[in-house]
């Protein structure tokens, strides 16, 4: 396969860093276009970066120079990646679909549009066909889920097939997930702030999407109930769930972890570059999974499952907590995954799902 | 009503010194005997304790001899308060209950023992009732709920009129729910810990009893079922709930925030010295309660409540997150408004409940 | 007595809200005016605040207008205090001077300037006689040091009777020293930052002005050298401060901790309001002060100093720890006592120093 | 060369976890026996231990069993080396050497003996030649130096050459320095304790021998005065030292950067499996070094320097800010970096230094 040119829109923030560390090392892409914002244009982006991500920025990366959020600077890039504020994206990025660029986009605008495939690649791959019906612009937009949604959604699916009534999630959320400068130190230290701004909306809609079927007329959403309460703790990174969930069918404990253990997707079976061996990982000692332990599991990707129990309750209700890594399985890695599986499939005769 | 003499046991831990802050200050009550192990016994508590409650160590008690665990040696007090470690408290205070003292004790041992009042006073007062039928010793035993059961079922206790079905809590609690060197920085700094050993089976059952209702035959458990999943998160005090209940009965978010705000019970009544105002304070903006801004209200003896929505689930689902001061509401400040009701009903012809 | 009118600049933001809460239960003061930016005038202070000191809003003071920065709309008032913004504050103090007003200030513009008295009430009082060469309003200014500069030199001052000939210091500064957002959380847990803009230089220069000669042309500086490495550590409140000082005389360990316990000012001699009965109070036990238990010493107007010692070096240098509360000591407590001062002053036929 | 056998004793602590996470992966060295304490013999490494270090624990290792602190189960072993607590390894560690074994240790006993090198391999490695005259024990033991004071000789060393003569060191210490239980989270959230016990002791004797020179009867100490107050604040990891110097030559900030970044030294120069290619690494951005961006450098080997400049004092005073891994240069990755040393010198007709 040949390498792909790829290009970063919103590259000095933080998720913008992390698509910076993991593209810069891809086998199958090459970084050669960034921008952040227009102020920023022309300077080299080691000068403008202040590059906080632990691995050190790449010489070659912080050499290139900061272009302006126009599509004609991008030409020769095969696929743009954004990691653009809302507010901002949602009119840059149409104008690069329309330039006829493929947007692979972690920002919330345009997620719940029924021509906007939503994706996380290990749980609804399929849905990239809805990029035929995209007809719009003369590109694509595809969109990451919320950071949480992501998380739960890898959970979540392994369930469907044991019939997911309801969920109730409690997220502990890292600072990171609010940006560089998001939370104040003097907001958390000491604290836990139990409310994070449209978050909970973002949970009880986007996973109906993700989890729904894939028809002719498009996504019809799944028949479940998600609600949420989210909170912000002291964490630097790692998005804790504590969740509650209502099945239709009867699971001992030990199924219940070898449904989330078997689970798979054809990122695994493709051996794409940036697929976790295994997407979701069970802990069984009893005090896992840990944000500052577990985190970084399959580099990120991995979402670590424990406390896996039945409740006592009349019916089938079943607890477990998961996590997984905000910044990577809840942003810039899983955008990576989704540009992986659409350069395979174009590159592939045979359709993987 | 004449001065109350009090003693204390356990008195060097962080609960013990939470203790020795409320009684030193106490419009009833005297602290005049105090004790640690035995091995610290003679020496005077000031010498002894490293004090780390923000407010002074007042002069009086620092200069106390601290005594055996000996009943013999606490002759001439009317109370004796318990914040010994289970173990130790479980042989100790039957000792001191057999020589003729009330003991009122934080420690998890006897709980849910038949015979035992296990009090929140604006919740379960009625239950003070039991003494009667405990016929063991000379004396008797009153027991404090868990700290993370205290708070919970302040919030429970309203709910009971409207058909409390099922609660699931999330819990949040704080590093000095688990003593002053419980949790290691290492352990918690950037970190949340899922677990908190017996905990969640405390919450399960402890309140069932709380709640419960009183019978000549004893407390009949209210049927209730209570799940939770249990989490240690880096902040200093003040454990926060996130709370989802089923009733039975249709409430708007309205009449819930008014449940919640009208319930008192007889230390409010009674303007008992330690009884908060207002048992719960609802708090209408949308990021409270926050563990550093709100849990020292009513002298950390109220419950905070906010984020109070109704789900849009099928059925009647409510969600709501609670926060206490653990170690005020949790611990030494339940135990000392309990001493305040038994002593009010010894010294009233009237039964207040 | 009578009681008088005063003021506050800039009330919304951290400083501001320390200022409110010790202005709002002032035996001397009653505070009448309040103004935030421009885009907030006319609201009420409770609605546009967002409340974050420990204490309570007081409800009187919630209910105050928010006026523009504009000198008319303070009349009446007697004293000024300003918590503004260094940028704003150079161009709006002035023009309440200039209508006549006693400004106070904490902002870092004009305080090295030759007829700016730069004070700490027990250091320096004499420093206010400034305010009669001060020719260029009809009103006067006068300055607060900065918040690491005012711990240090009350530590400073009594050592000058000993010689001092040199200090070098490197301060651990809490996240509240940079205003409610200025640190974000990303970066400073499980971090410390080497470096605050621009407080190494008033470190260096500030103490020099305050520590200098009152002579018939202005202040001589006292000759002294300074030097600071100054880090933000993850506390919320209270400078600490590792000191090393030369000094030309010989004193015991012990001597010098007397030298700190002994000294005092006339705001001490004067009994004013907020004057800490103990400027200085000297901890004796080896891991003291603690930003946590020491910070609120003397309601956070007394600095705490331990581990002194003097070093095996050759010539008589000393080494000690200093720590005092930088909202208080160190910016809002400070200027409220400058103001009890002036009006002490003002009131009397006597002139206290 | 062959690769050598080597065991490790006190396995299961934080800094045992560190000895295996470098061991378990080393080009020369093959780990083949551990031991913690004895009532943990015979069972599983991977059963005993509780895991903290970031690294997976090799599987491998895990299956290792725990032996105990005796000579005769560590047969066939070349190296040991020792992560015991002081007072258990001071009388352990004579028995290994008794038995012939090369201990290479951690612990604080023997330091400051005559015959005992005390090493940090860029700085004194000449000083092995002690071993020579290490002549109580059939064997030999290693020291390595105070977690606080290896970093601080890595600066110091290359200031010899321009005439050091005195140091003031303020620590700023992570938290892991302590153990892993060793600092409670309730004792450092939101603080700092002014405090290490012994820490300033060994900071002000050790680097004199460190620093001396190596003569026919032993090493003639540096006659250099170093002082130190020692601090613990909320950090994980990463020891950051304030420093304050005093020379005899004059040197640009310049010139003291060059001097800082060329300083190198046998590890270097004989390529060292775990030698950072720069053993002091300067940072020229104004706010570094910082612990959580920085102490990874050089694989935790490296010394990070900043903030350095000339105070303008009389005198030739220069001040920096040094940041070091307390677990890795500061403990088991400077004793790896020993045995790399000995084994090489061992394996070696010519002598490198």
């Amino acid at each position: 396969m040949d390498r792909l040119k790829v290009g970063l829109l919103g590259a000095t923030g933080l998720v913008g860093q992390v698509f910076v560390s993991l593209l810069s090392r891809h086998p199958w892409f090459d970084l050669v276009a960034l921008s952040a914002s227009h102020q920023k244009s022309g300077r080299s982006y080691g000068e403008v970066v202040s590059w906080i991500v632990e691995r050190c920025l790449p010489e070659d990366v912080a050499e290139l120079r900061l272009l302006n959020l126009d599509p004609n600077e991008f030409s020769g890039v095969d696929i743009i990646f954004s990691a653009l504020p809302s507010d901002i994206a949602s009119h840059i990025e149409p104008k690069f679909a329309e330039e006829g660029f493929t947007v692979i986009s972690n920002s919330s605008n345009l997620r719940l549009d029924p021509d906007i495939p939503l994706i996380v690649p290990e749980v609804n791959p399929e849905h990239l066909a809805l990029i035929k019906i995209q007809r719009r612009w003369r590109g694509r937009i595809v969109k990451n889920p919320n950071c949480s949604t992501a998380i739960l959604t890898m959970t979540l699916k392994p369930l469907m097939e044991h019939g997911l009534r309801r969920a109730f999630v409690t997220t502990l959320q890292a600072v990171s997930g609010a940006g560089f400068a998001g939370v104040p130190s003097l907001a958390i230290t000491d604290n836990v702030i139990p409310h994070i701004p449209r978050e909970e909306d973002k949970l009880s809609k986007e996973p109906r999407k993700i989890l729904g079927t894939l028809t002719n007329s498009g996504v019809r959403e799944a028949d479940i109930s998600i609600a949420a309460t989210t909170t912000r703790v002291p964490t630097r990174h790692g998005h804790l769930e504590s969740v509650l969930v209502e099945l239709s069918e009867e699971l001992s404990e030990e199924e219940l972890a070898e449904c989330f253990s078997r689970f798979k997707g054809p990122p695994q079976d493709l051996s794409l570059p940036t697929a976790p061996a295994n997407p979701i990982v069970v802990r069984r000692k009893v005090d896992r999974p840990q944000p500052l332990l577990d985190r970084t599991e399959g580099g990120g990707m991995s979402v670590s499952v424990g406390r896996i129990s039945r409740l006592g309750w009349h019916g089938r209700w079943y607890r477990y907590v998961a996590l997984g890594h905000n910044l990577v399985r809840g942003a810039a890695g899983n955008a990576v995954l989704i540009a992986e599986l659409l350069s395979y499939i174009g590159n592939s005769d045979s359709r993987p799902f």
